[in-house]
């Protein structure tokens, strides 16, 4: 409950990861992690009229399963925070209306899921919630709807250009739980870096400067160096921008192995996917942090994890309009498993 | 710091309102509460390329003259909470990547600020800042383009539709600060209630179930009734969304004075500003919140307001998929003032 330095929040009584959902799209289904998500979806409309339902559909799913892994009802949650990149979080507000929880709408564009996971540890480590949803989705269609290209165009996509993932993730965290759970133990908060990249195809480069800033903070904010964490974990930063952040943590001379520093986006798909530069969207780091990372964590591979999510918050009407992308990164330090 | 019921956060070391600024658009400078604001913007482009970046700038000054007002430096802001009602709350983080903080991005419609207050108290009380940048803006120009014609048309406006102000409203909340000043003492999080209205051009109507719903969970969680507040004050429900509140309490056999209701769309413009329903957008409660309702306080007027902000959670891209609107509404409780 305590506030080490300028960004980030340290729970002292860290909050548990009593339950967790990964849901992926058929594609990401096929991909290096196939058998670390909980749920792949056959139908990426789930049934559903429009692409923006079924994002809304799958956050719910996903929530559902969350809560009743915990032996909870939905009637027990008692916040949710959830975000997703589509116009006026609207996937997110479909789901919170069928949740019918007190909830709390966030926009980071990719890292909202830590976003929310910080904010969630935050409201139960203050003592306002027993237990809080921390969720968010993308839908690789409601996506390229929103950032680019009708789909029917069959436009195609430079090599520095992202996929985004149809995934979400759901954490339930509580103030009570197995103590050898999984616990989120403190959260850096970002601040809105832009190095006037323009190039809404090549946001790996846009946010790999946000990440660095945001990781450093962590670490000087902790005291801590990258030898106290088994893996830092990032968002949707692709090859491209994994490699461009070792490069800043070089120049920097911030010692990070190369060994230890892995990109959800860059794992979600094989190279004959055609994804280009890898996965992104909210969903990416959501669903490999609900699945693939603690499942490692779980399975006593790691125990000190520091997961760094990384957001473009561009919008249509700011790429049309010429701007640069300002980028943001929200990290929280995840422990626990079976030792 | 304890939470007394199913959707409200009680601030038992309440939060102080340090400074606070209210900005408004040339015809909002037109309206009734002329003098209750602090700056009046002559020109809605302030000196900008597009109608985004000046709602941007609206919100960064907002902040600047927030922050100087409390004699702190940007430097000193721990967290910055806003949002806006354009696509991925571009405003926001035009405003975050000048001011620099490290930045939570919400999305609430058009009861951002609310959203903002609360959560912003939750996180000084809880121990995580010693202040917060709780804000939220809207534009006339950027709502148009996002939400409805080209203002090149010259469209006609249905007469139940709102007005989205141009406007914004910023409180800077500090843990320490004047015993006697304003504090934010309790805050309800919203449920999405969505009641099946389809049309955009109504509002109030959509939202008026939320506010409802948010209000009476207040005063249930609290234990209170309209009694204990001097005021009860509604964001954008305009005109017509503020008579159905009305008539929703003397459904609900809740006892709400007509005179104690009411709603700061309602309050910015004089009918014959051509406003239709009422003033909306996240720059209305916000401004009128930061302006005239505390001011009042200040004055000794009032003593404890509820402030209820609404949100209709559309996307243009919802409605023109015949969606109905999700809506929400956050509500905080505010006390103090000269007595």
């Amino acid at each position: 409950m305590s506030r080490t330095g300028a960004q980030t929040f340290v729970f002292d009584s860290a909050p548990v990861v009593a339950a967790r959902t990964s849901i992926a799209g058929p594609k990401e289904g096929k991909g290096p992690l196939a058998n670390e998500f909980d749920v792949i979806l056959e139908d990426d409309l789930l049934g559903m009229k429009t692409w923006e339902l079924a994002e809304g559909e799958m956050l719910r799913r996903a929530v559902e399963r969350t809560v009743q892994a915990a032996n909870l009802s939905i009637e027990d949650v008692q916040v949710m925070i959830s975000g997703d990149l589509n116009n006026q979080i609207i996937a997110s507000s479909f789901a919170a209306r069928e949740i019918g929880a007190p909830f709390f709408g966030q926009y980071g564009a990719c890292s909202t899921f830590v976003q929310s996971l910080i904010l969630g540890g935050a409201l139960i480590c203050g003592g306002f919630v027993d237990n809080a949803i921390c969720c968010a989705s993308s839908h690789f269609c409601t996506a390229e709807r929103q950032f680019r290209f009708p789909l029917e165009m069959g436009n195609q996509r430079p090599p520095q250009a992202s996929w985004t993932a149809t995934a979400c993730g759901c954490a339930l965290l509580t103030r009570d739980g197995d103590p050898n759970g999984l616990r989120v133990c403190s959260g850096t908060v970002g601040r809105v870096v832009d190095m006037k990249i323009k190039d809404a195809n090549h946001m790996g480069a846009a946010m790999a400067p946000a990440v660095y800033d945001t990781i450093t903070a962590h670490l000087g904010d902790t005291g801590r160096t990258a030898d106290d964490y088994d893996l830092i974990v990032t968002g949707d930063l692709g090859w491209i921008g994994r490699n461009l952040l070792a490069e800043l943590f070089r120049r920097g001379g911030v010692d990070v192995p190369d060994e230890k520093l892995i990109d959800c986006g860059n794992s979600l798909f094989y190279q004959e996917q055609d994804s280009h530069a890898g996965g992104s969207g909210c969903g990416c780091v959501a669903s490999v942090s609900c699945g693939w990372i603690m499942n490692r964590m779980e399975r006593g591979e790691l125990e000190r994890v520091l997961i760094a999510g990384s957001g473009a918050m561009l919008s249509p009407t700011s790429t049309q309009q010429g701007q640069s992308i300002p980028c943001i990164s929200y990290a929280a330090c995840i422990e626990g498993g079976k030792r």
